[in-house]
């Protein structure tokens, strides 16, 4: 296959952007990958990893000459981000990024960006609890759905080639609404991540902790995996898509009061409401596995 | 080493007591390995899968000349079996079991079998979303923790014969008391298997849910994986520790109360509501793994 892109920067060199780079360079999709991170060392550690060709001192020096930039940070220093490579961005340069959430980006590369905003948001389903370049992994992508999220000013030339790129990766593109795709995550995604983090910090407050978690075991190790993810990108997500967030964390307190009531009345059928639940996830997993 | 017990006894060749079965059979700690389960076929495919030596067709066959009887079944149906167990135990056989609360099964051990009761409950911190002798691994104990929870008729000796057991098969016996016992797994085990229940019925429940389902991915999985296991085991957990349940859902539901009002405010400081919960999740992980 010849390179999709001649010159790729990506900006942000952690677990997502340094897979990336990883998933790029295994599968030859570039001439060359740039890359840059403004967290001291990294972006030499992304060089030795070989996530990155060419280890960028500026994100200038990243962006000029780049035919495809990649965001991959929090999202809020996205914004910061946009603003800061708009000037040195080559003519019909592709812009995307990588971050959870997608209207608050698609906003501010089609007011940042020169108009037409050569934009597409993207948000690849993969990722893991560890952050950095150190966890950066080349396979993290592959089998997964990536949404991309076009805006009214986005080429359909643009969408086309980001498309072709994701496929290439071994993901699979999925085009949506970026206000709609906030919503779906915010279920599937935000919410869990909320929950974790609540269950933790319940358990872990209570004076019977140090004897708890003792017995804590796989059950609560699985449950709680994404409370140990990045609390910078868990601040961005909940600021970016509080709406969201909060719709669906009415509907679960109102799911565990429905439960509570039964547990309390000493119903035996609340062995249904086990089964539903089982039966619910055993059909998502079966699709799942499936893809 | 010579056999810590001439005849052991297993009634219930589901995941726990075939995991059971294949654990004391590879590290030869049993004379002979009997079993009984209800079910249909289940006792001849527990043999099948050598989870046991010998297959009982009543569960007196399986009890009698044991010296330790061990009861593999959801909570409530653990009564049914120490009622069916009583005339044909042998004198000076041990009974205990795997169930997931304790309070009680001991309560029925001290009232049904004779006096004093040569009962210690047992409580493997192990187990898998997975159910049915197929599920079995004889690998499943190694490492964990196993609560045995006497009562005030167990004699010391009991107590002292299935501590040596739980070692023998590579676990770590930790004895406590039954009610707090019960305490310490509503936090870790059982609030964990309501939130997860909640967490998928919530969104499967919901008209976004078809495509919300393909953006589900690793976080979605985990988060809700206990969901995936047996609900009549969820439902005698439920039953026979309510209490203890309520209690925590009550405490979690606070503290989702709690991160609403601050996500609502639109309030950076969550970061350090997601701080606390990662490095809280963190610290007791490096525990965990050390052990």
């Amino acid at each position: 296959m010849p390179d999709l892109f001649g010159r790729v920067a990506i900006l942000g060199l952690g677990l997502m952007g340094g897979s990336l780079g990883l998933a790029i360079r295994d599968a030859r999709l570039a001439g060359t990958v740039a890359g840059y991170d403004s967290m001291p060392g990294r972006t030499g550690r992304a060089h030795e990893r070989g996530a990155i060709d060419e280890p960028a001192t500026t994100l200038a020096d990243a962006v000029v000459d780049a035919d495809l930039v990649v965001l991959a940070a929090p999202v809020l220093a996205e914004r910061v981000l946009l603003a800061a490579l708009t000037p040195h961005l080559a003519p019909g340069a592709i812009v995307t990024d990588l971050a959870s959430t997608k209207s608050a980006v698609c906003g501010w590369a089609s007011a940042l960006l020169p108009d037409p905003a050569p934009f597409v948001g993207g948000h690849p389903m993969a990722g893991r609890e560890q952050s950095g370049i150190e966890a950066a992994d080349g396979g993290l992508f592959r089998g997964a759905v990536w949404c991309l999220t076009p805006t009214d000013q986005t080429d359909p030339d643009t969408l086309a080639r980001l498309q072709s790129l994701v496929t290439a990766l071994g993901a699979q593109p999925l085009v949506l609404d970026a206000a709609r795709h906030d919503q779906l995550v915010a279920a599937v995604s935000h919410l869990p991540l909320v929950a974790a983090a609540a269950l933790v910090r319940t358990v872990a407050a209570d004076p019977a902790w140090p004897d708890a978690a003792r017995l804590a075991a796989s059950g609560f190790r699985d449950t709680t995996r994404v409370a140990s993810g990045d609390p910078l990108m868990a601040r961005d997500i909940c600021l970016t898509n509080a709406a969201g967030i909060l719709l669906w964390m009415d509907a679960y307190i109102a799911e565990l009061q429905s439960i509570r009531a039964v547990l309390a009345a000493g119903d035996a059928a609340i062995e249904q409401i086990f089964t539903a639940a089982r039966d619910a996830r055993d059909a998502w997993l079966r699709e799942h596995e499936a893809r």
